[in-house]
């Protein structure tokens, strides 16, 4: 499991004073960049950048429990669910010192981003992710 | 079916040069904005900011189908697929040019934004989404 | 002078109800891009995503005379201060129903986005602005 | 100073694979926040949330000497210019690995979020802006 607490900033509330639901997932992005960078050893701003291996989101499904605060610290936990030829499937939950917030199953695929068609995961990713799993002790 | 076409702005678009899944979310935002202002006749920052009646998302599944570019017109289509006691079940398709784009359901809640609970769909609310309803000849 | 009216979103508000100061870059940002598709006539997606021109803001100054609430329509008006060789200053005045919302000067800069580095404004960009100041009076 | 770190992310990015220039406002806003609580020992959130006391921008200036991109760390510098009334008038530089990326003068005032109207910086945020400057050796 890869575990990142996350400030609920202003930028994050709407009018309501809640988070403003697709900001969950612009955090959920920046998670995602640290585990690939920290925790699979693969750097993503230049898998992206240099490397141009896409890694968008094909289906998501979320549940969302409480509202997030202004001020709040939230944690996301991510777990790999499946490791695909050509996606990943993660299950993340974000929760807040009093109780769950959100539950969410996201589904990436790595794509080409010079013909925007997809591709098999790259083997040193691929590689990571197996590694990972193996080390985290979960079962893909 | 409520129906608004959004252009595709350099601001909704990641280094890939497509949009940011999450911005979808945040375009769906400002077509359900209309859908209850235009379509509903039930001012939306009204209700939100003076009736203090929240609107927050329960629940979403989203499957994307192809990516969006910078420049692209997308266009949102919104069904009610379910009016419950305290939620609204929305079923949304959006589409391009060439093609689908993303479909997606999503449930809201009314909530009191004074106490942070559930609270049941306000009266004229309800009174509006089924004779959208009724006119629009989709069952609920 | 090219006039544009947005909508102010539940999103481009903060929990004070209003909107957040960067949320006005965002839709100036939309302005400017619609100032060059439609009344320059230079295709604003095309010039970054396949021209590879990139447009940068290199130099911001702004004055906020009154905040904006969500349900508002506000009304961008925006004027070309000086055309240089590579570099395009802008004001933009901001207005609402009741008054003016913000003032602002910004200074864009064109730029390889193959290279990261500044270039002469090209020519037809450069003919589309001289002309649309003709046509609208405006003296550079 | 007041001296904070952040990660350039995927979502500040634009199709250029640089910073868009709102994202650095945004990035500044959780700065100040941090500030707030951490620095100056007023619990950012609670003024806002609970204690009804706005920090709109009424001003803001801004030169950018080079881009950002995706990856990089950029940290920002946060200094006091003057102390005001009714108003704080910041000085903030963010500088990357390799140099200069921005410098801003940013003007907030103190509003009641109750009535939408300018008031007197607070007694304790008063106190707390008179001592961090004495602290850092800052004159105001």
């Amino acid at each position: 499991m890869f575990s990142q607490t996350c400030q609920v900033r202003f930028s994050h509330c709407d009018p309501a004073g809640i988070v403003f639901f697709p900001q969950y997932f612009v955090m959920l992005n920046g998670v995602v960049e640290d585990w690939f960078t920290h925790a699979l050893g693969i750097d993503y701003a230049q898998l992206i950048g240099q490397r141009l291996v896409g890694l968008p989101t094909v289906s998501l499904q979320c549940d969302f429990a409480a509202p997030s605060f202004m001020g709040d610290s939230i944690t996301y936990q991510l777990q790999v669910e499946r490791i695909g030829k050509r996606s990943i499937t993660l299950n993340v939950e974000c929760i807040g010192t009093d109780g769950p917030r959100l539950k969410l199953r996201q589904v990436l695929v790595t794509t080409s981003l010079s013909k925007h068609q997809s591709m098999d995961i790259p083997g040193d990713v691929l590689d990571a992710l197996n590694r990972w799993q193996n080390e985290t002790g979960a079962t893909s």
